[in-house]
């Protein structure tokens, strides 16, 4: 492994994108590849929305709205105020200049280009030069399985983003689908990418939801097996509670622990190496015992330098022990 | 025919929908169905923009942009900026409010709706009570046919939108195409406003790209002829200028004098009324010669009192000869 190895980061959205901005500000362009969900893709209001792909791609644009968590910093709402006297949806809160991401994207799909190939040249004008790209080409949809409630008798499923946005993640989980993974195929540029990782971080993602998607595509994650000895887990969990999203008051719905160890053993035969919180350490003992190695440090981002830090960290720790 | 006659209108964009509104203001809702061009629709960014349809919906709906000429009054630019900044189009400007239309009508279009559906539904949320209706559900697209000049040696085409808004109307007009024509239809709305009307009156559109394709829906025009006697049309050619757009200028490449007996003569054989603007009373004979009936009287609308003048004074005039 040369001083500057290869990593290809496994992300979903604001969590994830925060380690996957650490990432960049690390490693040379060459050496970052970033494979984002899309499993969470929809079509709203006919616009092919890809909201963790955009959130990685604005918060490596330095574009991205800290303090709302999402979308873009500066943003207006011009738009969706007319829809809203059109009668049309407001749960989903489209900003204008976001609609402008959703309308190139449309109009590249439109023109025959690939979400891979429409996702480089959104990246390409944004100054974004460490190479983004969605798990896959083809159109793959989370169904979230709520348990009964006073509205259903049996157990049902929501589209992810009526379960995550409209619903505000309220239904109790009991399982998911991805509707259309067997589909999916692995692109010439993930395939690329994994070929040439020297490392693989899955970074502080929803296990459920935006990792298992992306190492669902049919021999997506026997590839990463093959071929990158060194497969990093960074716990979402963090003393109890998910930092960003549902993935703890999901764990708890899935009758597992809210822990990293419920975390580390959800990856075991996958993860070779597990980065947990300092305030997690109690758990290190049980971990090791999973047969990963483990790195004890502080993984909650808020700054840009922790960002960068965490990412560094990792890196040194990679190297130290390869 | 009733104190209140039935009114099929033919309108194209910005100086039909003046009268348009003339005429809503004058006849009850039940009394007026107005037809709009949609063969300068296209697809951009891939979203459906019916510019005539918009701008009279827009116009009657009191949210039209009077001194922009086009769009909606108070509109925004933030989606616009955004686009440039990711490379793409900015010569055909979408203001934020504005696309929440093109939003509204690219979802309904995609949950299989007609146009003439979302036309409906849209009305109906900016309480536009009078009928508007597109000239047909199926995609038409105007070419406009230009003459050789520097870059070309031969004749070319350029789609509609691009020779009006992109190239500003600057090349010389030769001819016009309306692909798709042939496999449009008279959709029973259209087929059932012509049915139960008294009156047509062709709004001061261009006879060339706004009307001619309206007219040009197969039958429709020999269904008019059927069931309408009364045919007025107000001539969009006023003391050698059109009041809005190319119509004078296309005229004259097309050797065809600048005047009203022109756009009369053009007519001729369909038109059982003409109006002109009292500074081209000279022409009156000419028109008189071509077996029409005329009237002379103020067709200029600045005003919302002028929109509402002309619809009274020609509905007066209807009613005193029929």
């Amino acid at each position: 492994m040369s001083n500057s190895p290869n990593v290809l980061a496994l992300s979903g959205g604001v969590g994830g994108a925060k380690l996957a901005l650490g990432l960049s500000l690390s490693l040379p362009v060459s050496a970052l590849s970033i494979v984002a969900n899309t499993a969470d893709d929809f079509l709203h209001l006919g616009l092919p929305i890809s909201p963790d792909l955009d959130t990685v791609m604005y918060t490596l644009a330095g574009l991205n709205n800290r303090e709302q968590g999402w979308g873009l910093a500066g943003e207006s709402w011009h738009c969706m105020t007319a829809v809203e006297r059109l009668g049309g949806p407001s749960w989903f809160r489209l900003g204008d200049q976001d609609i402008a991401t959703h309308l190139m994207r449309l109009n590249g799909l439109q023109q025959g280009h690939s979400l891979t190939q429409v996702t480089e040249n959104l990246c390409q004008q944004l100054d974004v030069d460490h190479q983004l790209l969605p798990m896959c080409d083809e159109a793959v949809r989370t169904y979230v399985q709520c348990a009964p409630d006073n509205h259903h008798d049996t157990t049902y499923e929501l589209p992810f983003q009526s379960y995550f946005v409209e619903q505000q993640c309220k239904p109790a989980v009991t399982g998911f689908r991805f509707e259309g993974i067997e589909r999916a195929v692995i692109s010439p540029a993930v395939a690329s990418a994994i070929e040439n990782a020297d490392i693989m971080v899955v970074c502080p993602s929803n296990p459920f939801v935006s990792i298992a998607p992306i190492l669902g595509v049919p021999g997506l994650k026997q590839r990463v097996l093959d071929n990158i000895s060194t497969r990093v887990v960074v716990s979402p969990i963090v003393g109890g509670i998910a930092i960003k999203g549902p993935a703890a008051k999901m764990m708890a719905e899935l009758d597992m622990p809210r822990t990293p160890l419920a975390v580390a053993e959800y990856y075991q035969g996958f993860a070779s190496h597990f980065v947990l919180d300092t305030c997690d350490e109690c758990f290190v003992d049980d971990i090791l015992a999973l047969d990963m190695q483990v790195l004890v440090t502080n993984t909650v981002m808020n700054s840009l330098e922790d960002r960068k830090e965490l990412a560094d960290t990792i890196l040194r720790w990679i190297q130290a022990s390869g």
